[in-house]
């Protein structure tokens, strides 16, 4: 765990753009190392020649916050309101209505999307809002085309269900956001991707994760849209070569909030029983007394919403 | 949106096991089309023979909910409980405390997790729950060589610092778990997965947020322990080749929860100012009055905790 005495320079943000070509930038293997060439992104840079003495005092001179939290509990109405989030988020694609977000909503969810956790606190992400009605437009003609060629790929049984599933609300919610990953954002080298190279694009992820939860609590509906080609959607914003978009998000109030997952409640899946996606000390691993004790007590969770 | 008239067979869970070799499972890219192989998860599958009309009937006699939530609206109190868990989550390494964690929590934190959004409904993950002292050990051993590794890539200047933060608490944590995608779940194509191959990758994630969320809000600290090497993991929790780790997790009861992420307190990088992160309606974008105004409220917002 750090201390003062272990205090460090914090480099300014990198904005150096790399050489990563797009393939380089975009592939990645979750289980292998960052492929970003290091040398790729190793710039002179005025901001990290400052001292480092100097940064690191200055880090400790801005902490004016007690090192731990002060009241760390959560009481049992704040830990369900929490559950309510989690058990009553859904895709929304159907029930946007248009009326406008005000500053101070959309502020707060973006504040929780920053504060998702992020490996080696890079917080790679970028936020493109849009409310532009052309944009839109152009991003809504991608997807028409996209789910055109998907729907050759489902079994002709399933192509008109498919044809019919309403899958995305591009025009009908006010504010679009596309969440983006740099990559090479602080340079190459970071604590926690070292070993895994995903780990920054999954940091991106759980912004939006924490964006789309944010939001059910404001009463506000997120729908993820990815039948897109991301050329097209790269195209649209704008977006550069090694910036990884990672989500398209239409947000917008509802009229309301299905009860269970539109595909759910369509009979196209079930929702899968929990006991059967545990294992235990292994994937072979058979679930002993604890273990068998543990699926009781997850069979006896109740279900939101109630 | 889907309707009863376009209900359609819920295959059963496909237990097929894949063709695919470790390089195909595991190599992704987040902007092409997924690269299984269709044929490699194309098996005869008793479940799926089930007439098409039974099962969707079956689907719908099982909704005995009103198809909306009846009472959407969450109270102030409510969404601050949910902003409260996203300011409050810290990415826990030094503070666990070998206290045994109730069933019925575990049980809440795994459920909300299983609530994670999936693309096409899908709920790729698995979750391998560790309390092996001996098993934990192993993948604790292979975090000290893969530490021993990471300090060599960092600059001589940061190598002694690096070395000196603690990064996990595998043993001191009573309860490890690992979330896992399995891509060819329910079959090769898969809604929403047909243009961006990652889209099951990315649930997965969001289900480690929504179980880090549910935690804190219980009181539970959560670790993701990213120095690992991926093939020793799979060896020390036997994870078939086509199953992909995502996370492994440390969750505990904590003596504290720090006030502001380890490394911001550190001083080895700083909380990146939010309005820099923001475009609007392309990356390019410059702020408009709209734009100026949205970054103006998150000025206002204040950070939590207080």
């Amino acid at each position: 765990m750090s201390s003062p005495t272990q205090a460090h320079a914090a480099p300014a943000r990198d904005h150096a753009r790399t050489n990563l070509d797009a393939d380089a930038a975009t592939r990645l293997d979750p289980e292998a190392a960052t492929r970003l060439d290091p040398e790729a992104v190793r710039r002179p840079d005025p901001d990290a020649a400052a001292p480092l003495s100097s940064d690191a005092s200055a880090g400790f001179a801005a902490n004016s916050q007690p090192r731990f939290q002060t009241d760390p509990r959560f009481t049992a109405a704040e830990r369900d309101a929490v559950y309510r989030a989690i058990h009553t988020r859904r895709d929304v694609r159907g029930e946007f209505l248009p009326d406008a977000i005000p500053d101070e909503v959309l502020a707060r969810v973006l504040t929780a999307a920053h504060h998702a956790p992020s490996v080696g606190f890079m917080q790679p992400w970028d936020f493109i809002v849009v409310r532009s009605r052309e944009v839109r437009a152009k991003i809504h003609a991608d997807f028409l085309a996209a789910h055109a060629e998907a729907e050759q790929m489902f079994d002709a049984e399933k192509r008109a269900t498919y044809r019919n599933l309403k899958l995305e609300g591009i025009l009908e919610s006010p504010v679009n956001i596309c969440i983006t990953c740099d990559r090479s954002r602080h340079g190459p080298v970071v604590i926690g991707r070292t070993h895994i190279g995903a780990m920054d694009i999954y940091s991106a992820v759980c912004a939006v994760q924490n964006l789309w939860l944010a939001a059910r609590a404001e009463g506000l509906g997120v729908g993820w849209v990815s039948i897109l080609h991301p050329p097209a959607l790269r195209e649209a914003l704008g977006i550069p070569q090694e910036i990884i978009p990672i989500a398209y998000l239409c947000v917008g109030y509802v009229r309301d909030f299905h009860a269970r997952p539109e595909l759910e409640a369509a009979g196209w899946l079930k929702r899968m029983p929990l006991p059967e996606l545990l294992h235990f000390d292994g994937w072979q691993g058979p679930a002993d007394a604890a273990g068998q004790a543990l699926a009781e007590a997850i069979r006896a969770v109740q279900p939101f919403p109630r």
